[in-house]
This record gives C-alpha cells, sequence and structure tokens, in this order.
C-alpha cells in the first residue's frame, strides 16, 4: 500500500502545512485541492493519514488548546498564592501562544461554523473561565484590584496576550519569547506607571 | 434621474449597510450583488451614490481614522504631563472603539489587499507611531516603567483595547463604555496588582 513518495510525508509535517495553509486562506476558504498542492501530495495520500479537512483542524487546534491547558497542571501554576499562580499562568500562555504560534494563531480565528470549531469554541472559553478564577481567588486574597470586575478584567489581559499573534514574526526583530513574556506580565500586573508614581 | 426609492438611501445608510456587510462577509468576499441585496436597491442605485465598494471602504475607514486621529487634536491630549495626555488618549481611543464600532472593527480587518486597504494600514501606522511618541515621552519624563520597551509596550495596550471589538456588544450586558474605558485605563496604567503591594 505504501510508496515512497507517501512515506515522506508524517501526520505531523501534514498537519504543520495544513495549519498554514488554513492560516493564509481561513478554514473555510481551503479545499483538500489546496492542502494537497501545498504539501505536494495527492488528495488520496492526504486521506491516507487524515479523514478530511476537519480532523486536521481539530488535532491542530489539540495542540494548541493541550499546550494551554497543560500550564494549568504545571507546579507553579497550583501552588502558592492565587496572584502567584495568575502571573506565572499568564507568562507561560505568552510563551505557549509563541512556541505554538501557528496553531494558537488557527484556535484564535476558529468562527464555530463546524462541529470542530464549536468544541474549541468551548474549550476556550473553558480555559478562559479557569483563568477567570485564578483571577477571582486573586481578589478576594485582596491581592489584586477590586475596581475591575473580573470578567473584564480577563477579558483584556486575554486580548492583549491574543493580540500577540498579529504581530509577533518568530525571525523578525530578534525578540524573545522571554522579552515578550516578560513585558506582558510587567504591563498586565503592574502598569504602565512607574510604581511609586501617582495614581488616579 | 432621482427616483422616490433611491431617495429613501443617502449615502450614510448605504455606508452602515454596506460596513455591517463587509464586517460579516470580509471585504474580500463582498460583492456589489451581496451589497445591492442587503441594502434592498439595485447596483445602479448603488452606482449613483459611489464608484464601487472600494470607495464604501474608504469612507468607512475614513470615518474611524478620522475620529481616530481627531482625539491627538483634543485640548487634554495636548497639553500637561505626557503621562497625562497619554492617559486620555487610551480613554478617548476605548470610546471611539465603541461609539464607532462597526468602523472600527472594519478598519482592524483590513488586510492590504487594495490601494484603499494599504492607504488604511499606513495611517493606523502613523496613529501608532504617535501614541508611541507620546508613551516615550511619558518615559523620558520618568513617569512611566522603563523596562518595557516603547514598541513593545504600544503594541500590548494596542491589542488590549483592538481586541474589544472581538467582545463588545452594545445591546449586550449593560457594560458601557464608560466601564470599559475606566477598566482599559485602570490596568494599563496601574497594573492588576494592588497598589503597594509586592511587585517581583
Amino acid at each position: 500500500m505504501t510508496t515512497a513518495r507517501r512515506d515522506t510525508y508524517t501526520p505531523e509535517t501534514l498537519l504543520s502545512v495544513a495549519v498554514r495553509v488554513f492560516n493564509e486562506r481561513g478554514y473555510d476558504g481551503t479545499s483538500m485541492e489546496h492542502l494537497s498542492k501545498a504539501a505536494g501530495i495527492s488528495k488520496s495520500s492526504i486521506y491516507h493519514h487524515v479523514s478530511g479537512k476537519e480532523e486536521l483542524l481539530r488535532r491542530a487546534v489539540s495542540r494548541a488548546l493541550d499546550e494551554l491547558f497543560g500550564i494549568l497542571d504545571e507546579e507553579q501554576a497550583c501552588t502558592g498564592r492565587a496572584v502567584e499562580r495568575l502571573e506565572y499562568v499568564v507568562r507561560r500562555m505568552v510563551e505557549v501562544l509563541i512556541a505554538e504560534l501557528p496553531y494558537v494563531t488557527l484556535l484564535l480565528r476558529v468562527r464555530g461554523n463546524t462541529v470542530t470549531e464549536r468544541w474549541a469554541l468551548e474549550r476556550r472559553r473553558e480555559f478562559d473561565r479557569r483563568v477567570a478564577e485564578l483571577l477571582k481567588e486573586a481578589a478576594g486574597d485582596g491581592d489584586v484590584r477590586a475596581d475591575v470586575e473580573v470578567r473584564l478584567a480577563t477579558r483584556l489581559v486575554f486580548g492583549m496576550i491574543n493580540s500577540i499573534v498579529e504581530w509577533y514574526r518568530p525571525d523578525g526583530r530578534g525578540m524573545g519569547a522571554r522579552e515578550v513574556a516578560d513585558a506582558v506580565v510587567q504591563l498586565a500586573f503592574g502598569g504602565l506607571r512607574k510604581a511609586g508614581g501617582a495614581r488616579g
């Protein structure tokens, strides 16, 4: 059944090509024909690996979701004061976003037209809820400001983090994941104003 | 030349229908046929008002850009310490974004495939530069933290603000422009951590 040509393609390399094409053309705008051309293999070879483009989407967003949910099980996300755990989670979110840039980009662009997309949106909402709970706990501890509603604060911090996919380019200006993660943590937790400066 | 039917449509109402359709289908995915159906008038009636869909796009993004650049000419954006002016500009950006939600949404989704889109991107970059200069000035005054690079901080704050178009719905949960603007200013300038709390 197998041919030399097909063997050069693993499910992993096919997935990375598919994610690139989905991000370029949009998931709705991508056909199996597009994937076949981009991968340089026949459609039947693709069907040897996966049942269709929706399976590729599911695998791709699963990779991003698994990495994101994985953060919540890491030791520093589970022990210590809620505000420290939250800060850790925010830092790791930025690191995961940059390490898995195409996968997280795809996840953030999911719209909800298919079963897989709706499932991905639900998982994203679940992740948001988990982080919002951490923020709520930190507010309960008196460690974060109480004048911003938790749900709104979560949305704004996620907005800041997620916007990174719009401009971050791995081989761009040499800015590393660490530098971006530091900046996000400093802004989200400390704000722009110099500590000790007047605050309205 | 004019008919009663055509007269019920002003360039303004046509524009608001076009913006809605552009946001729903994407600018590239919108044809004059789509606009004609959504507006309930013939294509030739549309051509009576505008030269084509690119003119509608230009008018729509111009409206958003004019409002945004207008902020920079407002008195509180021009007088006082840079950090105060910056805070004022951030607050007003949120207010403009919410007041002109469909127009700013369209502006933020522009991709650069046509002359008008490239012009809009260039204007957005110019606006970003103006705000970045204000942040640089505030850093020079010693009023904002110096440990986050200006360009990066600007991107992250804009990311936070621009993300509002993804979830804000005017008739949603009753959250007003004021509440959202307050939250953005408090987060961007003060951060999540309670003032006076320990900072790493």
